[in-house]
């Protein structure tokens, strides 16, 4: 195994226990690390509901950390870890942020924008392209996202059966 | 003129004195408003150089600074007012946030994902839609946007000519 891939499994499964952080608190469970020089400079889990803030995502919450963290909005150098691929919300950011490269471990056919519904980290238009690296861990970033589904879906069912 | 449109010029005249006061800080000028029932829940003006974040666009800062406002991260029954037509991450904040319409000044060739480079606000694979009205204003917000690129690049001119 190159040590890059090797490099990559380490990070997502990092990554993944931030995934389970929010699913601890009722959350959709995404999570997101972003690395600078093997370093950790931000880190992210989806807060929509506790936040009650549309735009947080785990990935623009990394983000937003790293870049008070440098005091810096370009984070050329860093490369992104998030256990599902990033919406065009995310992907935006990404590419403003001017990020390396973008990690994710499964793609999110409903809403994707790194090669489900839209590719915007190779679109020669921008100014800046993101170098994608796929499926790292694929099988325990989808796992915990349908256990998270089928549990909620259960609930929704025992609430109903006791009205 | 229906009062809609009567409506959208009263709110794009009021969004660009925001785009104005990120000039007067040396930003890009791009302002945004995000109106509910006929009142401002939330304004924005593009700060990424002041705030050293890549994700401070007018939109986003008016966006969270609605749902912050409302307690919600659902923004149904709201219009974004916006200079510029929003980029990737703008827009796919605006359908996160479940926003009914937006409307924006000048189209922006090279970055604009609501009709430019991608027409985001009408993909029937997301799950919400938002109306969008362009125009409106289009020769202040596009001139507001040509003066300070001009007045970038003759500092930038004199500066070289000093060296």
């Amino acid at each position: 195994m190159p040590p890059r891939v090797k490099d990559d499994y380490y990070w997502m499964k990092r990554t993944l226990t931030l995934a389970k952080k929010a699913e601890s608190i009722g959350e959709v469970p995404i999570g997101a690390i972003l690395v600078k020089d093997g370093e950790i400079i931000g880190r992210g889990f989806n807060r929509r509901e506790s936040l009650n803030d549309p735009t947080a995502h785990a990935e623009t919450i990394a983000i937003r950390q790293a870049s008070r963290k440098l005091d810096a909005w370009r984070l050329t150098g860093t490369i992104l870890y998030v256990t599902l691929e990033p919406c065009p919300m995310c992907m935006g950011a990404i590419i403003l942020a001017r990020i390396d490269r973008v990690v994710f471990g499964c793609f999110d056919p409903k809403g994707g924008a790194a090669g489900s519904l839209y590719n915007l980290a190779d679109d020669s238009r921008f100014n800046h392209r993101v170098k994608l690296t796929t499926g790292i861990m694929k099988k325990e970033c989808s796992e915990i996202l349908s256990a998270f589904f089928r549990n909620l879906r259960q609930k929704k069912k025992a609430l109903n059966n006791k009205e």
